[in-house]
């Protein structure tokens, strides 16, 4: 692991403060976390209640792989941390963003019922790990949202079990869940599927009636 | 109370930025206050016609209970100072916001009959002072809209009062007034606010006729 | 007239890159001027064919009233100074903005065989110059286009004195045309218009059908 | 040429940027070249999975006719070197840009049977090469999409020489392509047919069913 503490922080204070300005993480919604070390796992995550607009590197908190903080730093992990632990562990994720966007909310709630959405046929997919061709098929699980965090981190587990190749998955009006091998490429994979969130809602605003 | 009326001022210069870069206080419309002392009450306030992405924090007003100017500085408090005041008096606000975006403007004209709108079910509402779950339904009354601000600020007291767990409210055709404990709540459950009107705006654009 | 030229240049570098940034005046679309003296009458004014979003105040030209370059500088007025320099004398207009927005073009487009579209009942219309409520019904002419811009201006000039309340007029298919006793009113006109060509578009789309 | 490496490695990532921040190039999406020296042929080149909102000058690649790298500098070319090679030497352009916006992405698919779509009568027309009056019907081929960048380079050859006079395509569910004498006009030629994709999209979204 190359990144020293304060380097990862800042890198998510920037992306945070660059969600913010697209309207991804107002209010108080969403989270992005990094892992710092592998084994034991150490994540740095974004803490509980702080404008994503204004977040300082140094709020940048750091937690264990029970959700428990290490740092005796003021603030408090985002109440979703446990969900960030388990997806850095299924996924072998380093880094794990939550947005909180208008086009992902909407979605999450449009095709709850199916459990899920696919994505196909767009260029933009080559963008996520592992895909290298357009034609390829995105299926993009939707879990009911609860409050309890730790039965939703053990929902998500099993989702993420049952779609070994899916780079993100919604939670039912409450947004996207993504993540990659660091944080450059958890922010592409955002962006990604953002982008095509968006796209699929303006074309079924203009097409639906046809 | 902690903050300098200074800070105070700086804070709001730096969120009227923020909101007109949003779009959301174009023209010399929307207007931020702030409590600096409780008793007797002063609030900091934007001054009437300004450009809010061009506010200076040392032309921030000082007003009293009755909306009168403290300071002698250049510049007049917002005509709807005495909204500002009753609002900071009723709900023991510390910081209150009225922008002026697209989406509420909308939805103040397409629910005024209605007397209000409810949105219910969203995550996002849980960034709303006191609310737990997503599960919570937040009802915004909807008034008409009048030039005279000293009646309209009763009919708000009014309505604060008939609904007490009330974040905000529409003014008809004129935009939001959200309100906090504090200029970063305040920040907060403006942006709450204005997502979710825009979340309900495309979903309903979307599929309203199937 | 207490402004230097190179005040007032500064200042419409400034909006213009601000506009810019919104996407009003892409490509090498939108002009910009302001008066610096009135009598006889010099205007300050954009060049032709520069990127607005990288304008600066030294790049900004002066013309006289027959739209004849003053200054020895390099670059080209814009073709549409005469429009500028009719709109200045006609309105005793301090500035005279152009915005080519989305939803201006859209709007020049579809209310052009009513000659004019009419807008009433917004609170922010009372940010326009001499607008005391909302109830105000602001009618916002449409003129043909035409790359003949001495013909238009006549046009223009002719259409102004019909409606000696307007605050701007549409051009079919190729946006705004704003204007204010200074560079500071011209630009909350041009906010303001921008907003209402929005939130009536955003309705449209959302309810014309029910 | 007048201009070094570093002035335009400088420029393109500088647009990059803009670009990013408009929402036209994200994830990894999006590259943008400039041709340094015309015989032999050398283009200055975005490299390959980079963050276009992050991209430092001195990232920038340098390219051969083959579209094989010149210089030893980390990092390889984008695959779609091949287009970018192609398009300079079919048009004579000193700059190439594709951005991947979600409204591009849109009509790519939405009239891609029809094998490209007409734009006619818009005055923001005029800011493209060679156009002298907004009755200027604008042809944009759409082109199916390919991972065989090499064959893809050649369709693309074939239709610049079928429709001469077009100054962007776009490739299906993939983004625009257009390009210019220099990165100053490729980037007006992009953000005027962006803009046009935006405004007829919007108008569909709106006129469709009446």
């Amino acid at each position: 692991m190359s990144e020293s503490f304060a380097e990862i922080a800042w890198g998510l204070a920037a992306i945070a403060a660059e969600f913010h300005s697209r309207g991804w993480v107002l209010g108080t919604s969403g989270n992005l976390s990094a892992v710092v070390e592998r084994d034991p796992l150490r994540l740095a995550i974004t803490p509980s209640g702080v404008d994503k607009g204004a977040l300082q590197a140094d709020q940048i908190l750091s937690i264990d792989e029970d959700a428990r903080m290490l740092s005796s730093s003021p603030g408090k992990p985002s109440d979703e941390s446990p969900l960030h632990v388990r997806i850095a562990k299924e996924r072998e994720a380093g880094a794990v963003f939550h947005t909180h966007s208008v086009w992902s909310t909407m979605f999450s709630d449009l095709h709850f019922a199916e459990g899920g959405l696919a994505i196909e046929g767009y260029e933009m997919l080559k963008g996520l790990e592992g895909v290298k061709t357009h034609e390829h098929r995105e299926w993009i699980p939707i879990l009911e949202n609860s409050q309890d965090m730790w039965k939703l981190a053990d929902s998500v587990a099993e989702i993420l079990k049952q779609h070994p190749h899916a780079h993100g998955f919604l939670l039912r009006r409450h947004g996207l869940y993504a993540w990659g091998k660091d944080s450059r490429q958890a922010k592409w994979h955002v962006e990604i599927l953002e982008f095509l969130f968006e796209t699929l809602g303006r074309t079924r605003s203009m097409d639906r009636i046809q």
